[in-house]
């Protein structure tokens, strides 16, 4: 066999439970914090914008959650996904190495997205909320959180910032299809939109300002929850389907991964991949795990460990995670799935211990490197994804410096067929790497809330 | 299980041969005719545009046609594809019909394109061609072969129909992503682009002319063949692994269709799925088999079968088929893939030996019904794969109505990610079922070419 081969899974084979990482950490999690009282957050403070089973998740040290049967249902529609050894991409580079990626494109939705929007969506629709909420960027969340929506019967209200409302119509199409309103933000709808359009009329909106609005809208609603796609404990446990899979398809491939690689922007993603391996690594594994970033939001690279909001309008609870400060504004780029002042606290715990690396890229590499895999192995990768794809080819073209031929494992997390713009203007030579702000960065930092 | 099921087979279980309805008619295929001397076309008279072994496969009546392994190998890459039982859309029908559609979006290019495609660049490059011409019209199948030539080595060189050129510049992002060169036709580079563009420079370009572009790049250098993405017998018999695996599928459900359904335009997804069952039924199974095109395009259900051009511009051979008449101009829709004046020689000789139905539907309601589609089952069609889940829909609801239980299966062939501008349209109330023009049909009809 000299070509690529992709591992499939017979549908028993997907998981049960879900993996959390807090049941073997060696170090627990610093715990968020009231913006108030400065005092440990309690399940009480987090009931009126989420559901009890969701508000559970995030809290529980137990080591595994059952995945409930309707989910896994509807995981079935396209779990479990593929992993393939792409050995046109390692011809492609003649290389050594052995290169597999793990591929979340094929859910409805087009990525990981929907492996947490379908259970927080069940467990909603268990507890009796009629509608969600929720604010999205570059629309991958919004459109998945809207196609759990439409399958379990929930009317979903998706703040998207406006700036990618009117340049991403066709995501907001797809939310559509789904079934879900959609709603350019900064709105006249809310008490924080309102606020922003009075000062400036024609703002283009923030996720900061999008996550105010969706927060306010559950908050002030009885039948009304909120749901995030990234960062959260919860999002990350709902993920880990995504390497307990891989872990299986390793094995059949008869082979296991020297390095384990994922982007990060609010961390999910990665979390899905990397943490059943760190769970290995505790027990006496060996395996490199790496997360790369875009050099123009580099959280985990240049942020700082610290208690921070999560949000740019100081409603969130504080956090202790990797951050370049809530006010700091991230230079526009392709890949608004990674453009997040913050990082999952779970995550930046687990780079804190020295459990992961980090390391970062600028987005026109990274687009050279998408579109080197497309031309190998066939699939156009999410802006987001390519940064993935292009920490995986350097290690491999490291690999065959070395002449070491080690087991490469990436997460390949969505497709870009909703990006295309991005590939036009890399094709046309506009697109370009945004400068970073060093100076803003400092000032940004410096405004870090004091506590923790 | 309440749910909706997705059917795998192994990689094992793909086919290992392709399956030609030839060897089975009851009545041979008239042959294709040379336009100048009326005469049956020879292999010699194709050799300057498609390399031999494609021309073998053209005119072959074996009843099997090995699929090469490293065809096999490509394939492997998305095949075998998914069969997926709708219990969502059965629940939301509230029918006691079962529906099954087998998904050909799993595709890199999103669509059962690359089924030929990819064996048409393996033949191409096996035979020494360094590259491949074609035309385009949506783009489903210039992005197909643009992805089977980045795999093989081979330049691929698209003639897009100005019009799509120009409003679907993510179509032509991704075939420039697979390393393809997109050119918007009428082109400079042509005799026949150039003679079109002096009589109209601002000419939106069509189908034909797109076509006579392709044909004339290919027959005028050596080393460049023209490569078809429907329509002719080759296309179809590569199209038959969806049939075959398909077959497999519905017994691993323990289940067999009553009605076959899929949507035409050029007429090989129908193909591909159908002509597997027609084999059946010409041994005595008795399903039924049901081709869905658009009222505005309506070839099989108003055309006359009859000796006509593949092309506006005359310089194909004549082939007896459904047409509209080569001079018909086909109001603009949504689904460019099923915008042609043709029909498939074999499908068309299927239709007249009564061995399948055929319906028409307007592009609205193809719409609604995909929207309901997506809304159940997460997966958003593209326009033209709209006409089968219409077709699936209205099936199901007769079933409902007669109070019966019938199984229907239907191909889903592609995904709509790169059309959802036709989505925004239908939303916003824009889209428009186009009129239909009687007299034109007159018209071109009475000017179909005196042969055969």
């Amino acid at each position: 066999m000299t070509d690529s081969v992709k591992y499939l899974l017979a549908e028993d084979q997907m998981p049960k439970a879900w993996y959390n990482l807090a049941a073997d950490l060696p170090v627990p999690l610093p715990p968020p914090l009231h913006p108030g009282t400065g005092q440990p957050l309690g399940p009480d403070d987090l009931a009126p914008i989420f559901p009890m089973a969701v508000i559970a998740q995030e809290m529980t040290t137990e080591r595994w959650v059952d995945i409930p049967e309707p989910v896994r249902e509807v995981y079935r529609l396209w779990r479990p996904s593929p992993l393939v050894r792409a050995r046109r991409l390692e011809k492609a580079l003649d290389t050594p190495a052995r290169i597999y990626f793990k591929y979340e494109g094929v859910s409805p939705a087009g990525s990981h997205k929907p492996n947490t929007a379908v259970p927080q969506a069940f467990y909603n629709k268990q507890e009796g909320v009629k509608r969600l909420s929720t604010e999205t960027g570059a629309g991958q969340w919004g459109s998945s959180l809207a196609f759990a929506g439409s399958l379990f019967g929930l009317e979903v209200e998706v703040f998207m910032v406006k700036i990618s409302y009117n340049q991403k119509p066709y995501r907001r199409a797809l939310m559509e299809t789904y079934g879900a309103r959609c709603i350019a933000s900064p709105s006249p709808l809310t008490n924080a939109g309102r606020a922003v359009l009075e000062k400036s009329p024609d703002s283009n909106g923030s996720l900061g300002i999008a996550i105010s609005e969706a927060v306010e809208v559950a908050a002030g609603c009885d039948d009304t929850k909120y749901a995030l796609g990234s960062v959260l404990n919860h999002v990350c446990l709902h993920q880990t389907v995504i390497g307990e899979e891989a872990m299986v398809q390793m094995e059949m491939a008869g082979d296991s991964p020297d390095v384990v690689i994922a982007c990060t922007g609010g961390g999910s993603n990665f979390a899905g991949l990397a943490f059943p391996y760190i769970r290995e690594n505790l027990k006496g594994a060996k395996v490199r795990i790496v997360a790369v970033e875009p050099a123009s939001c580099p959280t985990l690279t240049r942020g700082r460990y610290a208690y921070d909001f999560g949000d740019t309008g100081h409603l969130t609870p504080l956090v202790k995670m990797h951050t370049l400060g809530s006010t700091f504004m991230p230079p526009g780029s392709h890949s608004g799935g990674l453009r997040y002042h913050g990082m999952a606290p779970m995550v930046s715990h687990v780079k804190e211990l020295g459990l992961c690396d980090a390391k970062s890229y600028a987005q026109t590499e990274c687009f050279a490197a998408a579109v080197q895999f497309a031309r190998a192995e066939g699939i156009v990768p999410a802006p987001e994804s390519s940064h993935a794809v292009k920490g995986a080819i350097d290690e491999a073209l490291a690999c065959k410096a070395e002449g070491k031929g080690r087991t490469i494992l990436f997460n390949l997390s969505g497709h870009g067929h909703f990006d295309m713009q991005a590939y036009t203007d890399f094709f046309s030579g506009k697109l370009r790497d945004p400068d970073f702000a060093a100076d803003e960065l400092e000032a940004a930092l410096g405004a870090l809330p004091k506590v923790g």
